[in-house]
């Protein structure tokens, strides 16, 4: 969170040791995730097994399983919930894909660049009907509850991007509402239903530890595209500008700027395609107005606001783990 | 389902028929379905309402309706469910529409047409969604099985038709598998789900009424292009030749071919596209092979197994609505 912590360790590292007291919890949740999809149908089959083959860091998962790991008695169903919890993710991910026509995802082709915008949408159906049956299965009322709100927020999230047409009046709290829903709902639900594995003790505790964890995730997210160097040109990549999304830094740089910069970035999101000129200079333009300091900010807030939900956690491994997450979270470079 | 019962009332009539002993519950339904996918965001309030606007026949929600009524002890909560039954409905047809690319939909602009690609496959995710939280309100673990097994099915389904390439080898036991999963599916979950809202002795018996008259409904619905004369032309329309998709009448017909009609066949699924020509021929070379009228006896068998599942309920109006659903489904003009 502070530039020591940042120099400290490379994220992939940083994300093995916050694994690591959950390790062989997360290779059974692999091997759950190929059971719940599993299908005769050979089309299915094929989309399941590029779908597991692209699957990422796991990072939802492995919070569910040190959630339920906070104390000592930890039920094995949280290998179940944490499944469904990826699966979900995923399904998300496909649906976004497809509305989004990107080609790729994790370094490999998506469902709708591979097989196509039809299978996508009906895969992102099957993988979510799916993660539902198998929470069905463990006829637990109180889970369907958590997971079925999050799915809804999820779309929610979708929706309020979608409906962001007029992209300059997306204000602060537009933005709060949209990453609670399309991120932070959904890393919320993972410590909560992890601790309803056996931490029910501090449900609510770790519901707001991951509550806040994923809005410091999204806006460390967004901040990349202002901050992070391409491998090609050693610039930030401006990718956002590019597609012409508002996030934290440019709302919070708008109203700072003079008319002259105001000008500029009016002109920026009123050309059909920017130039890497035009996005190079509004870059500058919300840095020197404070717009990314503003945001890295926010997000230590939040950072501090997941730091402190930890507070009344017993000393385990899981805990330390958690607390490791969100400097991982804080540091990520992709 | 005889030539009696096929001229005896038009068929819209006969739906108001149907759904006489159920005409109040209805309304409640539609109320229901209204409340549950409210949502503050505009843009979803205006998708909802242009989809509760173009809301069809609510023949599922009949079904559960008029299954919960089969006994003097109906449950109330059958509202409910029958509003997540339409939703679900909803829910998969708005996703179709997008796949297909379709631009109406009875009568009126589909999701994808009048607001965008997008907007549609999240809408449908939103429904979805809503309407699974509305069922775990009503914390019944075995309902919660039933319909998301169902989804699946649905989900299923539409893989089956998208994997299914090789147009001329799709068989009859896949075509079975087809409209099992893509229409008879929801029906039987529909009679099924109304039959645990207070006839839960009669379970099975309406989730096997459900299945067959799903069953004899789509083989209706897919003798419709071969038989029914449209307004223009005055000739069957054809469309699934014309999309090139194999229904049962073409399947019947294919091993009754000679190699010359065989070889027409095979030009009509090798052209990009097929004339109105080509169509017409190979109309009447199914209905010279007898695929057409085989495909009425079987649709006519099926309807016969739905009749004989009603055998052992009591004799109450619900059980005769029941059973003239049944013919209405034979008749379908459209």
């Amino acid at each position: 969170m502070t530039g020591t912590a940042r120099a400290r360790v490379p994220a992939t590292s940083a994300l093995r040791e916050i694994q690591a007291p959950v390790a062989e919890g997360l290779d059974d949740v692999v091997a759950e995730m190929k059971r719940i999809v599993t299908h005769q149908l050979p089309l299915i089959e094929q989309v399941s097994g590029h779908l597991l083959q692209m699957r990422g860091k796991m990072f939802r998962p492995t919070l569910t399983l040190l959630a339920s790991e906070t104390t000592s008695s930890p039920e094995p169903r949280a290998v179940t919930v944490a499944a469904v919890v990826e699966l979900m993710h995923l399904a998300s991910l496909v649906h976004d894909d497809s509305v989004d026509h990107s080609a790729l995802r994790r370094g490999l082709p998506t469902v709708n660049s591979l097989f196509s915008h039809q299978v996508s949408v009906i895969m992102g159906d099957f993988l979510y009907s799916r993660a539902l049956e198998a929470l069905v299965g463990l006829a637990d009322l109180d889970l369907m509850r958590v997971l079925t709100a999050v799915s809804t927020q999820l779309t929610v999230g979708e929706m309020r991007q979608l409906a962001a047409v007029e992209a300059l009046a997306f204000s602060e709290s537009d933005y709060e509402a949209l990453i609670h829903a399309k991120t932070a709902s959904l890393l919320s639900a993972s410590c909560e239903t992890g601790a309803m594995c056996g931490a029910s003790q501090h449900r609510e505790a770790l519901r707001r530890y991951g509550e806040r964890l994923g809005m410091a995730f999204q806006v460390a997210d967004d901040m990349l595209d202002y901050t992070g160097s391409s491998d090609e040109t050693g610039k930030p990549s401006g990718l956002d500008l590019r597609e012409q999304k508002v996030t934290l830094p440019l709302i919070l740089a708008l109203p700072r700027l003079a008319p002259a910069g105001r000008a500029t970035v009016e002109r920026l999101f009123a050309s059909e395609t920017p130039s890497d000129g035009q996005i190079e200079e509004v870059i500058t333009l919300i840095a020197n107005a404070g717009g990314i300091d503003g945001a890295r900010q926010r997000g230590e807030e939040y950072a501090r606001q997941a730091e402190e939900a930890l507070d009344g956690l017993p000393d385990t491994p899981a805990r330390a783990a958690l607390a490791d997450a969100i400097l991982y979270v804080m540091d990520r470079r992709s």
